[in-house]
Formats: C-alpha cells, sequence, structure tokens
C-alpha cells in the first residue's frame, strides 16, 4: 500500500494536519454551509467525522444491547487499526433524553425519532471531511450521509458506521496525492498515469476525475469489508449491513449503494432514480454465473439452475421450466437428478432468498454466515462492491423543493418513488422555502406514513394496508438553496 | 428433446400440416397482412421462412463468393440435420439483374440496394410462419426480420441467415404443444409447470407467456449457435456474425439483439431504445469475470485487469490505474509482474477489443477464432445469448409514422438516434401516409446519408466527415397502420 500524501481530518474532532510530501503543509481545511433533514422510526444519520457524529444504523428490532450516544473520542480513529466500535445506539444528532431514549426501545410503540430541533442542530455542516484539491491549490468540500441497514447482528453495522467514512476519506486522500501538482513533474519518470483526463501516452484511455472517485468510493467499500473480516473475532463484528452512502464532493453527488436500500432524486417533480437493489433477484444472472464455475462454493446442497418451485423427486424425467446464467426468460428442460437440489435463487420479490439464507446479495460483513446446519459459506456470493451513480448538481438550477431521498426497505416495502414525491412536495409546500427544518419534517412525514397507524388489526397505512413491520431509515437532503456548494 | 406436439410450415414453402398429438388437426395457417421497408449499401431482409427469402447478411465486402439468389428448395430445410447453406449472394426481393448484381459487387461504387417495388414485392407477408395459438383455439401470427452482420468469414453469417427462424420456430413449437389445451389435464401428474402465469403449487413462481417466449428465442440463438458448432467442418462455416432479430408475435415484438447492431423504435418522434451494443467495453465485468475465475482460458498471455495502456517491463513496482470486474471507476496499484500481461479488455470505442482480438462480444459463429498466432479460444468469452427487449405493441395507438429500426453498426457508427429520427420524419412526411413504400424509401435514405458522396477526400457525409466505410444495413418496419396486426 502506498503511504498518504496528505494527511486529513475532521475539523470537529481535530484541528487539520498539515501534508506531507510537499505542497499545501498548513493548509485549512474550510467549513461549507450546509443542513439536511432527517427522521426515522427510527432514522439515522452518518456524516463525515468520528463520533459524536457516528452513524446509526438498524438492528434494534433484534434485541441488541445499547447505550447512551458516546462522548467524542478524538481523531485517533483511522480507517485501519482503530479502537474497538461502540456498541448499537441512538446517533447523538437526535439528543434524546433518558426518557425517549426508554420510548426508542419500546418495539411495540414504534415511536417516531427526529432531530430535536433540526435548525440549528441539523445544518449540512455538522458534519463534514476536508481534503486538498485534486487540482492542486483550491480547497473542496466532502459531505457523506449513510445508512447502514443491519441483519443477523449489528456488529457489522456499528463498525461500518463508524468507519467506512473513513475508508473513504483514505481513498480520496491517495487520489489527492496522485495528483499533487509538485509530483506531477516527475510523473512520467514514474510510469503513472495521473488522474487528468487527457491520455499522455498514443492508446492511452482517458480517465475522467469522476472515474477516479467513483474507484476510490469502490475500494473504500472493498477496504472497510476487510476490516470488519480481519476485526470480527477481536471486536464481536456479528452480521451483515446493507450500505448506502451520498458523498458530495466538488459539485457532485456519488451516491454509492450495495444492498436493497434506495435513493432517488425529486428535482421539479421529476422522479430520478440514483441506485439500484441488489437481490437475488436483480443479482441471479451474477450469482449462477458464478455457482457455474464454482460448484464446489455449492457444497452439493444447491444447484446453479433456477426452477419457478422445488422438484419432487418423483418428477425425474419430466419436463421443468428453468433458466440459468445467461437466460432471462424461462424454456423447458427434462428433469435430471441434479435438479432436485436446491436451487442458488428461490422465491420472489421480498421472499427471494439465496441458498434459502439471505434476502439481500451485496453489504458489508456476513463473513460468518452460512447456510444453516451446513458448513456452506455465503459471503462468496455476496459482493462489498457499491453501484455508484454520480449526479452532477452544476448541470442543473435547483430550487429549494428539489431534494435528494435515501431510504432502507423499510421505506420502500410500502411507499413507491411517486407517492414519497407526493409526500415530499406536499410537505415542503407547507414551509417556507427557507426554513431548514423542513426536511426533517419531509423525512418524518415519510416514516410515519410507512409506519402506519396502531389499529385493532395491527399497523395500518392510509389505506388500511398493512404498514411497514421493518425499521424505517429516511434522509431527505435538499439539493438546493442559496450556498450550499461553495 | 421432446418431440413437438406440433407441427409448423411456412405457406410460401409447403401446405400446414395437421398437428400430431390432439385437438386442431388440420387447422390451417393464416395469412396477415403486412409490409416493410428495407434498403441496403448493401440491405437485408430475414423473413420467417426458407429461402427464396433467405436473410441477406453482411460479409461482400470481405471478398467472398457469392452468386445469383437461389431457387427456392421446398419446406425440407428444418432447424437440424439440414442441407449445407448457399454461398453469399444478394436476397432475392432485390430482384437484382445481372447488371445490377455486378454493380453491387463493385466495392469502389458501393452501390445502395433497394427492392425493385417495395408496394408489391415487400410486405410484410412476404415472409411469415404460423403457429397454432398458445391459448390453444386462436390462430396467431409469427414475422420476423433479421440482420447478420459477418466478420472472419460468411460461413456462420449465412448459415444462420438460413436457419434461425427455424430454430425460433421450433423452440416455440414446442412451447405450443406444453400449452395445449389437450395437454393441460394431466400436466400436473407429468410434474410440468404450464406457460400460464398462475401458480399452481404453494411457493411457486408464476412465469408469464412473454418470459417464455423470451426463452424460446434465448434458446433458439444457442441452437443455432450449436448447429454451426456441429457443422462448421463440413458445411464449411467459417467465421462469427452478430444477429439481430425482431420477431413479431401475438401483438409484441420481441427484439432479440447479440451483438453491435442496434434497434430503436421511434414513436411520436420519441426515440424508445430497443437494444444494447455488447463489445468489450460493455460487457467488460462479465469477461473479467470469467477470466478471473478460469484464468487458464488467457492462456498465460492476458491479465484479466485492465489498465488504460500497455505497462512496461521497466514500470515494476510503480503505480498505475486500473480496474477489476467488481469495479466501475479506476483506482491505482502497484505494478506486479502479472499486470505486465496484454490486458484482456483494451482500447476503447470502435478501436476496443477482447484479447487484442475482436470488437464485439456476443454473435453466433467465431468457434475456431483464436489469438492471432497463439492456440488461445476466443470463444469461451463470446456469449450466443442475445438480450431481449419486448414492446407491447398494443399499449399505444400507433400512427403509420410509427416505426421500428434495425440497423447493423455500419449506420450507427455515424448516424445517432436523434438523427435517425430526423430522416424517418422527414422522408415520412414526404410521402403518403398509406404509400407502403415510404418505408423503404426511409431505409434507403439512411443508408445513403451514412455511406456519403463520394469526393476528392473519399466518402464524405453532409458535414464533411467521413462516411461509414462499413457495411450498412437497416429495416423499418412500421408499428401503425390499419390491418397490420391482424
Amino acid at each position: 500500500m502506498r503511504v498518504p500524501a496528505a494527511a486529513l481530518s475532521c475539523r470537529a474532532c481535530s484541528p487539520p494536519v498539515p501534508r506531507r510530501g510537499g505542497g499545501g503543509a498548513g493548509r485549512r481545511a474550510r467549513l461549507g454551509p450546509a443542513r439536511f433533514g432527517s427522521a426515522r422510526s427510527g432514522s439515522g444519520c452518518c456524516c463525515g467525522c468520528a463520533p459524536p457524529w457516528r452513524s446509526w444504523r438498524r438492528g434494534w428490532a433484534r434485541g441488541l444491547a445499547r447505550r447512551p450516544p458516546a462522548e467524542p473520542r478524538g481523531s485517533g480513529a483511522g480507517a485501519r487499526g482503530s479502537p474497538p466500535p461502540a456498541a448499537f445506539c441512538r446517533p447523538a444528532f437526535l439528543q434524546l433524553t433518558p426518557e425517549e431514549l426508554r420510548r426508542a426501545d419500546d418495539h411495540t410503540g414504534r415511536a417516531v425519532q427526529s432531530p430535536r430541533d433540526g435548525r440549528r442542530r441539523l445544518p449540512w455542516s455538522t458534519g463534514y471531511l476536508s481534503l486538498f484539491s485534486l487540482q492542486g491549490r483550491k480547497g473542496f468540500y466532502f459531505h457523506y450521509w449513510a445508512l447502514f441497514d443491519g441483519h443477523a447482528g449489528s456488529g457489522a453495522a456499528v463498525m461500518a458506521s463508524e468507519r467506512l467514512h473513513l475508508h473513504i476519506c483514505e481513498q480520496l486522500r491517495e487520489l489527492a496525492g496522485s495528483a499533487d501538482p509538485n509530483q506531477m513533474s516527475n510523473a512520467e519518470d514514474r510510469g503513472e498515469v495521473l488522474n487528468d483526463a487527457v491520455p499522455r501516452f498514443h492508446l492511452e484511455k482517458a480517465v475522467s476525475h469522476e472515474s477516479l472517485v467513483i474507484g476510490a468510493i469502490e475500494n473504500a467499500f472493498k477496504h472497510m469489508d476487510e476490516q470488519i473480516e480481519r476485526e470480527r473475532a477481536s471486536q464481536h463484528l456479528p452480521g451483515g449491513c446493507c450500505a448506502l452512502a451520498a458523498i458530495y464532493l466538488m459539485g457532485k453527488f456519488y451516491v454509492a449503494n450495495a444492498g436493497d436500500s434506495r435513493a432517488i432524486i425529486i428535482r421539479n417533480g421529476e422522479i430520478i432514480p440514483m441506485s439500484r437493489e441488489f437481490t437475488p433477484e436483480t443479482e441471479r444472472q451474477r450469482l449462477q454465473f458464478l455457482a457455474l464455475l464454482r460448484p464446489e462454493l455449492l457444497g452439493k446442497e444447491f444447484t446453479h439452475l433456477e426452477f419457478p418451485r422445488r422438484i419432487q423427486p418423483k418428477e425425474l424425467g419430466k419436463k421443468m421450466l428453468y433458466r440459468d446464467q445467461n437466460m432471462n426468460g424461462w424454456a423447458y428442460k427434462k428433469i435430471e437428478e441434479d435438479d432436485l437440489k436446491f436451487p442458488l435463487i428461490f422465491g420472489e420479490g421480498k421472499k427471494a432468498r439465496m441458498m434459502a439464507t439471505i434476502g439481500v446479495t451485496r453489504g458489508l460483513g456476513d463473513h460468518d454466515l452460512k447456510v444453516f446446519s451446513s458448513n456452506i459459506h455465503i459471503k462468496p456470493f455476496l459482493s462489498c462492491f457499491p453501484e455508484v451513480r454520480v449526479y452532477d448538481l452544476t448541470q442543473y438550477e435547483h430550487c429549494p423543493d428539489d431534494v435528494l431521498v435515501l431510504g432502507t426497505d423499510g421505506l420502500w416495502d410500502v411507499t413507491n418513488d411517486k407517492e414519497v414525491a407526493g409526500v415530499v412536495m406536499e410537505v415542503l409546500t407547507s414551509y417556507e422555502p427557507n426554513d431548514p427544518c423542513r426536511y426533517t419534517m419531509v423525512a418524518q412525514e415519510l416514516v410515519v406514513r410507512s409506519r402506519g397507524v396502531l389499529k385493532e388489526r395491527g399497523w395500518r397505512l392510509a389505506n388500511d394496508k398493512l404498514g411497514s413491520g421493518d425499521d424505517i431509515s429516511v434522509f431527505v437532503i435538499p439539493l438546493g438553496g442559496p450556498g450550499n456548494y461553495t
């Protein structure tokens, strides 16, 4: 690994550290004006700094130990060799009283937890990271929000919420170091391809700044996953988590998703998808392809083919619909002995499972997850790599009602994109455009509507359908308004 | 393999054959009114029947033997065990005179070949296949157009043009047989999942008719490829081909693409993509994934990683940008010995190549294609499976100016979707809406504009840029107009 050329810090935790290795020593991080809204039942916020801005992630419904928000632990917590992550707790920015903490633990009541005063406590600048410019001289801002939706234990989710942004920071730092103007003079001698988009060699592919940032985020997820793997025994990090992160950097939003959370932009009433979900259904062909090429990973218990239902031994030799790694449609095949094994992918919609075990196919952690009562590991099929989508804020003049919404599957299971856009517009119009509280109120409304109201027959939505029984976390991030991107 | 329960025929070649196996014996195929336009330099038409409606496919620029259109050879040519495919020739529907055939061979002149009289000779009903209904009693129609863009020899392209529709027919026939109402009564005893969308078992996935047709088309491509593989030595079938086929069946267009041809629908001025191209760039991650899992396929000559340029041995230990099968962005790595191998994917745009050999990653044939001066086979990386997209004609009321355009890369390399849509609208408005010739004139105009005009500095477009030096084939298929889909 390369030694970082530029040291970075979070202003909230420690003063900026002078750069090592030439040019720009002693530059200061800048504070950019910002705001956001967030609410949940429970909700979560991950900003770009270490505790107490530690991210919240879901898992409380799974009976985990939790404690009040921790005190800041200084800025020494790097991406590697960091102290043990804290146990599950509510995010500090919620400012919960002991009574409210107790209420938050009451699963029957399903209280919605909002920030106490979004206007003062939740500006965009609550959490930030600063970095020296890829261009060399000009400072830029790095803002970060993330949702970590845990399963099978909270350890991986907690660690990811405390460390992912540090890994992103580390990757971007390496990038910034590589692009240091003081290093560029002898770059060709060193054989490096630098992060400018102009090829310097004949037959050299141009690589844009944007694709370097995407690569940095992708590798940050990988390093996060590797850290969880390394430290899972010593730090007690059970389970895994879906991760959805939005990074604002130099006028662009990078939305990285690994799991089944979702991000959409609502701009002038139009819905722009900023992520896609990774589930056994959406990733069927990748999983089948791996299983075909590495059948030993199936432990002789599974077949890589998909069938519409389980096949009975008495059906041997008969016809059955199937599809393999190459197919999107279905065709018939004669049932053979191998087809009697359990299909790698089985079920549909929210009930679709890989190896009859897990309903998501990307995320962090899960290194110890096995098929029930077997020694077959799930992890080789799970990918920790996110899909990163980019939204260029400078290409459009945004109004205060344009927002980026991040939500866990608990939201999207019962509220579709169009309905979310409707709630956003409805709530925002009832507040003044310059009221920063309005985004928190949108998030709260989304959570409350998706949870529903407790009636005799359980939690019910306005249309009397069942509300989401899952945890729900939502971010509503304004894209417009003066001074947000300076 | 299952014995087909329903025999099918092409009316142009033989009378319909009575069904075997109960219900509907002696039903007759129906003739549906249809029309289309086609022009090329050269252009091609593949309709759903055997010669003389044999498809034309490209390859003439590669100095292949060719002969005048063949006489019909009867209907005995099935998907399997068929007579040797004909050598390369112009499609019969062009009705070329000996002089025109000579002109067509003149590569310098690059004459555009249009059907002589589209009004009489090229109705949609020129070629058709009939099939008994999936629903049991009602007849339906199967229309077919396809472009086969050959490379490294014409044999695979010729055979595909003569047989692919028969494979599709065979697959649909099996499907129709499975859905025979007379067979459904004891279906459950036989353990079959039938092609209705209603699950009959608890936890059974619903399978729609549409996905069965998609599966049939996917498998038809696979069987076509297997036939080329089996017969390539005895029938002399060198090379491979991209294949783009449009199948009209029961109110829907199924557009199947394996290669770098493209299909778009232009509806009320709006462009609807109906395919995507499969190239080393668009399929990079699939190819890298296979190479990572099966490194023996690389013959110690290639690395699965992508780099922006070739790495020199003197750069060992230095930093270089790379991306692997998980990444869309780029990141740095330290150069190791293995990175000095040639990248599996190299180059960009039209110059991107897999294993420094081929610029498309899906298609038919290529079973003998090897990396130059080596024993490394390309085929394991090439996929014969198409992506199939569906367009439901019944969901929209189409006007006579709504069309489906199929074109080989020779068209799209110099004329983008928007420009094609512009030409379509421009030409169609200059003809009466009920003039069937107008679609042929659109196709002709698209080909002529993409070829350009011969000037001192070569073939030039209207904007003075270089015209397409590649072969160009175009279909313009009307989606609207009375009686087209009955």
